[in-house]
């Protein structure tokens, strides 16, 4: 291959020596090598070294090649977070299949939609998830059952022991080939399927490392569903550094706190709802060393920050999308900070940030894609670029061509850019409130409720209003017995925030949610403006 | 773009959306950008925040291409570990020029060889490396003279003032493009000029930040020369997490431990005299706080291991050379060496390991290019290749083709490779002595004599014998103060490793180094074997 050195010269050099495709399925190459009696995956009572997590997975590619698999099928599986989950996400990539891990949470038509467009040949299931499989046509598929129950008579034990423990041979020719088909859990229409390339994967693992501060020592627990944009990485990261993944099946609060302690849990991720849900557990208690928990998928509230700072649980807020790998933003720790008070502070932590250290910095445009000004007042598009964006959207070149408009990926998220660079999500494009003619942040209303102590979650939607067009209602989850009566939370409200942002009425009870934990906003909405022919005012 | 997606499928995507060319200089743009008000550089009494690095860089580049700089223009520095250099080493690549920073150890006639064979328009030269370039026909550079006071009337503080203060345009087309120029201080003949590109420059700092463990809260004392290998990339890699560089014009042992009291370092980097320097100092105390320290260049002693843990500095040993950006290879903690003796765990550690996380394992072959068994026992050549290794030599295709020949590069370097993976250099390919058939290596004496207390430096080299073929003979620094006969040396040794190793003769007095710091054993073989037509017996 040519390269040019310097200036017009050019100079042959056979490339392959300086170049190696990045390919994080490589990551468990190096740690089997490094590593191999180390602890590699915690499952119950089941334990595997790095040299057994390397055979397995080294089977689980082998067995795929033998069963037909071809460069670039689509491997479906649906399964929680097992071990048979993690290998699949080392082991398609290594084969050169694209890894298709389904929401665990959709619905059996949806299942359906996602197997036919993808085209999946192969499809691994969980034996508690294989109810949701009934009444698809399956034929044609490779279907292999998970028993998870690592004996050697589970289907999922008995594909791998018919496979080779030796490592296949890479049929990667190009960083930018696809290694992941990601569908979006999307809350209207039909899911697209974002496909993400082994470069991006890589160096996402990479910035997580960096980020969360992984390392050898790390124990890492498995709260985030590995579906969810590939755990955003995290399969391939912990793997990188050689340190311990720690497997759940469901995100159960007690059994958490047993694992924090028991296996000395370092590390988890999660979306708001599920550091919700660990800090108000009764068996929530002071660690006796620091936990790294990532945060994201919606701004968390100061008071959930300091909830968790004080049981040693340490936030890092991040922000991404499935198109981004997950996250691409971090709000890093300011020195500057440190003699904020701790409501200060989280007021600060709670906001996007900025790029991680692999990532473009992110910007924030109006319509015309021009900056909007760092006032930390004016709205605009949250827009991406970058090695760590999504490919496009499979089979789907409009809805990717929309996304990527001006060269751009087009968030959807509204923020504001503050002087220091920051940028805080103030809404979905959608989930704005125009009352009075002044906007109005649902989140910064939501936030404010809460910080009230008998609030456990709460969303905040525009409804229609004859006089100021729209105003803001709050719906409102209240913790295990608590009460408080809606004229209190109002009042309690307005000594919070300015009084035109705060709700005028208040319903209690359970939230709508995604099958990902995200409030189902436009369900409330749609509620509300029964009737409206539009869904603005 | 067309990317193919899938099998045979291929789709038209706009590639700029999830391309980022990697680029080392960006680190600074986003480091900038989230802590500006963070100290990045200090320097005696001067300090500079985050905010000013990124101007000054922004400055030295603009200006850079104002005074006419081209594409790919050789750049030329001179300098001692200043934030000149520092900057050099940002704003260079920043501008699209190539970095040559020159070794301030070597000598005239070599400066003036390195300026003519790399063509370099621009040459910036600190006032006390000035004599350095006496003679020399510098007509037709542009010559930039470093005071290094930091004041106005400082002549490389006239060239900042006249830049601006905003970031240039990049005109990095391609990650693969050259952005340095480093020449190899060589034994023998013309020094060579090794290429760098911008994705393995990027690649191993990122590569720094996860084997030293770098964070925002990072101290980084320069103990290591910037013009080695850029400072084996700590220059992008402690700018990436947003850590201090601490700048120090020379290895002072003195200085050295006042400022890990007065700046709370956290990480430095050597070669072993660096390190054998600072545990011996008068000043050395144990810190309360622990202390990364790098170690590179050639196998540390266990001896030495053990001495800097005892001061509470935590020595990683890394290996690699010039051609590799610096270090390729770890040798990473083993949690299963936590039981074992101090003296059991420093042998482990002087091991030179296995490749970084963004590297490609590293073979030990023989003539053959083929494995040699991992046994712990036979000799090889270590061999590499992947993301950091360089482009090639500079106008040197035959130098260039001879290290990638069989599409690896060669080290140069003889190893064993070990049953747990990690290879153990064993020798420079020319310090081998064999000795009635049986292989010695020069390194396993030299860590044998070490041991004792009385020593603090040695150097083991064949020496001719009429009976056995070669012999070894030691050549010792002592400790001040400390004392030792020849004979007691050699019963030391005696008690330490098999008989037929041990040293026949020991030569007390200075060993000749390399402007490096590298032991001259060739010196010392040539004074050895003069009046023998070979160097092998």
């Amino acid at each position: 291959m040519q390269v040019r050195l310097v200036g017009g010269e050019t100079e042959t050099h056979p490339m392959a020596v300086y170049r190696t495709e990045l390919n994080p399925a490589d990551f468990l190459t190096r740690s089997a090598w490094i590593y191999p009696a180390k602890t590699a995956i915690v499952h119950g009572e089941r334990r595997y070294t790095y040299r057994q997590f390397a055979e397995r997975v080294n089977r689980f590619a082998s067995r795929l090649r033998a069963l037909g698999l071809q460069k670039h099928d689509r491997v479906a599986v649906l399964s929680p977070n097992t071990p048979a989950m993690l290998e699949a996400t080392l082991a398609v990539p290594a084969a050169g299949g694209i890894l298709t891990a389904l929401n665990t949470r959709i619905s059996t038509p949806e299942i359906g939609y996602i197997l036919e467009h993808s085209g999946a040949p192969f499809l691994f299931v969980d034996h508690e998830l294989e109810p949701m499989l009934t009444g698809l046509d399956l034929s044609g598929l490779t279907v292999v059952r998970i028993a998870d129950t690592g004996l050697p008579d589970d289907p999922y034990e008995e594909f791998l022991a018919a496979g080779s423990p030796d490592a296949v041979a890479s049929w990667l020719e190009d960083e930018y080939e696809p290694l992941a088909l990601n569908y979006t859990s999307g809350t209207t229409g039909r899911p697209k399927g974002v496909l993400y390339h082994y470069r991006g994967a890589y160096l996402n693992a990479l910035g997580e490392v960096i980020e969360a501060g992984l390392s050898r020592d790390s124990v890492y627990l498995w709260t985030l569903p590995m579906f969810h944009c590939n755990g955003w990485c995290f399969p391939w990261a912990v793997t990188a550094v050689g340190g311990t993944h720690v497997c759940l099946r469901r995100v159960d609060a007690r059994r958490i706190w047993e694992l924090f302690d028991s296996e000395g849990v370092t590390h988890y991720c999660g979306a708001p709802t599920v550091h919700i849900t660990i800090v108000n557990c009764e068996y929530a208690h002071t660690l006796p060393r620091p936990v790294t928990g990532l945060i994201a998928a919606a701004p968390p509230s100061p008071t959930l920050m300091a909830q968790l700072r004080a049981l040693n649980l340490h936030p890092v807020h991040v922000y991404g999308l499935t198109e981004t790998y997950g996250p691409m933003t971090v709000c890093e720790r300011r020195p500057e900070w440190a003699h904020l008070t701790d409501e200060e502070q989280a007021t600060f932590l709670s906001r996007q940030g900025q790029a991680y250290i692999v990532g473009d910095l992110v910007r924030v445009v109006g319509e015309d894609m021009a900056d909007v000004p760092r006032d930390g007042e004016t709205l605009g598009e949250v827009v991406m670029r970058g090695n760590n964006v999504m490919l496009g959207y499979y089979k789907a070149p409009e809805a990717t061509a929309e996304a990527f408009r001006g060269g751009w990926f087009h968030s959807g998220d509204l923020a504001v850019w503050h002087p220091n660079g920051d940028i805080e999500l103030r809404d979905r494009s959608k989930d704005i409130i125009i009352s009075g003619g002044e906007n109005i942040s649902t989140i910064e209303v939501e936030q404010a409720l809460m910080a009230h102590p008998a609030v456990l979650e709460c969303a905040v939607v525009a409804v229609p209003h004859p006089h100021w067009g729209e105003r803001p209602k709050a719906f409102v989850t209240l913790k295990p017995g608590q009460s408080v009566t809606e004229g209190e939370l109002i009042a309690f409200a307005r000594s919070r925030i300015a009084h035109f942002k705060c709700p005028d009425t208040v319903a209690f009870g359970d939230l709508p949610k995604t099958s990902t934990g995200k409030v189902q906003k436009y369900v409330l909405r749609e509620r509300e403006w029964a009737g409206h022919a539009k869904r603005i005012n």
